[in-house]
């Protein structure tokens, strides 16, 4: 039995997904005219309460170029220092972008709009970089599936208003804050000018996610999708299997927020993690030889993911049952003891 | 009857190819673990002779990460003014790569060493930007298809090796000048140090390219292309259309070149274009108002590709039959009439 | 009488440097020839204990050159989230670096080695962005002049030793940090792998600052100083300035440092500043309509600098004596009474 | 007796010149204060017709900064394949200005609009890069002093204004086209949205260039010129220089023609050059070893400028008299018989 708790993205798509791809009805996206995509992309803006959307192939993708549409370059970027746009994309704000970023110290991924405040810069003084948008990312992955606070959300909203700011929500992982904390699709959307949505983690889909924006901004965005690489053409058969993930797979998110406060529960006595930290399906892992105990498990068919010498995270998702819990936590408390 | 001449993109897979697809085997590729995608990148890159390949989700994609592999920020790439990398990629050389770009005076896409070698630049004196690498486009697109010699490709590889400078071929359609010039594929490829190849046009794959090249450059490959945003996770659907279509596409691409030929014979006496120049899957349209010609070709079925006020182009492709030539030719001599 | 206390970027050269700018001996510097050039280059590189310095027209620019030799395009520099290389050089580092930034949470422009250590992103786990260079600035501008502890610093170059990091100062003001604190210019730069130092600040000279590293990095510098077209001829009538200053004007800034100190203690009562946190020439101001009293301190002479909508500072520099500190004093003091 | 023609940026300032700088009033000029760079800026917005003007340390910055107003990220600048802008500006535009730059083959520098026309892209297909701006040089330094033809300006602005497209003009040598042409300054500068200009070149001061443009895009100009470290402080010393060569070394470019023209003929019975070619101070060189022919000239007191293995070029400026042309020729001709 191999149980692979490193990430939600390598689930592979259940049949009936898979039946929906094969049945899906295509044509050339780089013209606009794949019916699948276009649903998908009609589908997810008006989840999020948006006007349009756009399908990509990745979330890093439509992570930058929703900041692109927002900032230009040599304008600046606020976020949490322990952002997956900074940790996990490889630069790309910088280079693709030339996107000036500046980061508040991240606290578990949580979010405090009076920390946020003060880091602002404004534009008053003589040649200073003024801060131009703000991203936060919900849930939020390095600080462990943590779900951001919708009052926080809504403070930072009169923040950006007050300041003249615009703000983009990294929601890879929005599926799970919703589901995690009942607050709708689309009143997350409303206090964002871009939501990048993934379809290829808790979803199960097998490739893809989604921008949404106003219509102006997504038409931009075309532009910078072309430049990045990421035009292509009979996309429906990755847009049909998020569709499918859209109408069938949001509400099971729920059983992987259990199976993950299961594993915390249950590893917690051992020291390297505390189960009131699980909000959602990632478990974050302290462990003063995490590579050795990460290969050990590995030989027992138990896989988890090493982010740092010490650290490292389990993540439940659609290919992870009752039973792959029940031995996955058979050979690491073996291990841990 | 709908006859889209618009380009060799638009193909939907055969019934063949998606159950290729339905059937494949899949995993996380951006961990390298997608069997399907791992099988593709080998397939291509020892069709090519090269060491390793690297799936991505476009051509666009493919021909960036390769010149980044070869020419730093700064650097310069030399290559045809109107190659695709210049005048379809969004700036990406200069906007991701940093990469300077200076081109020579394009004869209908074909390649004639002695005009490139005038133009390379050396590094003698100071600052000077010296040239890095040269690239070219096989066959080339906006040429209208036209095959590259391959003794003026074996001559420029002399010329790089002498001067030394590195080379990369966009061959997103380098089937078709392989199927028509006969040259084989690991003939042009061992001439090249990178080489992209394109899945979605001629061969009629969904969406894909694949990069070839040494293994370390490979390497470096992944870091570049998670950065543009193409590492994808369950890819193994389109890597299967891909492997279809490089068992079962290439050989077939002589009756699109066939087809495009009785096309362009068929128009010549109406002065739009000429058939002596048609190589292989395209037919170049000149027309005072090709607008309008276009327009009306619509209304009647037969979409045809605009590219400048008077400039246009026909492609034949895996969809179209010779009874779709027959139409396109009645509507399209009727109006030209 | 005009008390211009906005920066110690506006002083006037004396009337003995104006003279040695006037005798200067020069040459073409893009060829490496200006003779009054190389003498400050070497002498800049003697004083900071490094092999090789290279002049530039602004502190940002060796700020910016500095930054690119030690860290590439998508590779991460951390620093201060209040640090002049982020707050003031229009994002330079993302634009033309390509460099990802982040930041820790800034304390008055203090560093603490231990919430450094905890920033720092390892390169363990797949295509994160691991950080390559941290960055320092000493004197902290924003931080109102803060001197950096030379035990901090050697903290820092022993976690950067044991992580694989490099380090850059931005030392724009180093100058003061040495009078202030008394250590060695010498002890601060070995601890460093590039140092930027600005001489049209505190030491007095109209224009120019000065790079240094070891040779070969100062040899890559050239071509990036090139590329940022700060590529000048006959440059030696600054660098003589500057020669000037570094003979003559360094000690002299213990001077500034009591009448910035001077100005603080006066102006404490009011509540607008802390004369404790006063360390060198700047002082910080909070007031709730700074505009407001910078404009009103205007019309009386009194030239004060807005930062944010309720802060300001005051500095100290060559052209404030003891006369313009009593005259500022009395203006500001009734402005604010 | 030195004789150095390996470029006009190697002069010294004249005994007037230099009291021209030792009595500079001088400002900040990064707040815009400094009297005598303000007087330069002005002077040289008058001269060309334009609005206002920046200085900046070098012809390399104005003209980046130049392009830089013109086109954005990801479009096109298209222009000589010889250009100082594309061949001695270390990839600049692409690295700072993310510029897509296309070029048509050069023709000794000289402009047929003709040729441009055929290069410029429209943007009327999906997702093309439209040419957004042309750029100019003139006299053209690598085509060898070449004064570009007012006529061929004026059609290029016409076909400009026909197109939507803005021009830059690379005018670091405008001076010399101006006294070898007796076109106005201001007939140029009409043709062009922005121009640059340089005062360390033929006119002989020791550091600066102007860029001439509307008043909005020189405010803005003040940002990238922040960005790219061109910032300065007391700018006037230099700015001097550069107004007392307005004032007095124009009209005097005509005796360094005269000698260039000089050079020529006496050289060209060797077959190292066509005197026919040198319009202004510039004479293009050809010889099998031009790097031997080089050093054996500088043992003797020649130097002489390398740009290629068999390339190389002299020029005449303010410290090259009748003696140093009498020498020049009398240690060449002697290497070459």
């Amino acid at each position: 039995m191999l149980v692979d708790l490193r990430s939600d993205t390598v689930t592979r798509p259940t049949a009936a997904m898979r039946q929906a791809m094969f049945d899906a009805e295509v044509g050339d996206d780089v013209y606009g005219e794949d019916p699948t995509v276009n649903r998908l992309q009609a589908a997810a803006a008006a989840l999020l309460g948006h006007e349009a959307g756009l399908f990509a192939p990745s979330g890093s993708m439509t992570n930058q170029i929703g900041i692109q549409l927002l900032v230009a370059p040599g304008e600046e970027l606020l976020l949490d220092s322990e952002s997956h746009i900074l940790a996990h994309e490889v630069g790309a704000a910088a280079v693709i972008g030339g996107i000036s970023t500046r980061s508040w110290s991240s606290g578990g991924g949580r979010l405090d709009v009076s920390v946020v405040s003060e880091s602002v810069h404004e534009s008053l003084a003589y040649h200073t970089v003024a801060t131009r948008a703000i991203a936060v990312e919900n849930t939020h992955n390095r600080g462990g599936g943590t779900v951001i606070d919708i009052d926080q959300l809504r403070r930072l909203r009169a923040l950006a208003d007050e300041r003249g700011l615009l703000l983009h929500m990294d929601g890879a992982r929005l599926w799970n804050a919703h589901v995690a904390s009942g607050v709708p699709l689309a009143e997350y959307g409303r206090l964002f000018d871009t939501v990048s949505l993934c379809f290829s983690k808790g979803l199960g889909a097998p490739v893809g996610s989604v921008l949404v924006a106003d219509a102006e901004r997504i038409e931009r965005a075309r532009s910078i999708r072309k430049r990045m690489g990421g035009g292509m053409r009979q996309a429906g058969f990755l847009a049909a299997a998020a569709n499918y993930a859209l109408d069938h797979h949001i509400n099971r998110l729920a059983d992987d927020h259990v199976r993950a406060r299961r594993l915390a529960e249950a590893l917690e006595p051992y020291g390297v993690t505390t189960a009131a930290g699980v909000e959602t399906n990632i478990v974050l892992l302290r462990h003063p030889e995490l590579g050795k105990l990460s290969a050990a498990a590995a030989e027992q068919g138990v896989l988890i993911s090493v982010l740092g010498r010490d650290q490292g995270r389990l993540l439940t998702h659609l290919d992870i049952s009752d039973d792959g819990v029940d031995h996955a936590l058979t050979v690491l408390t073996g291990l841990l003891r």
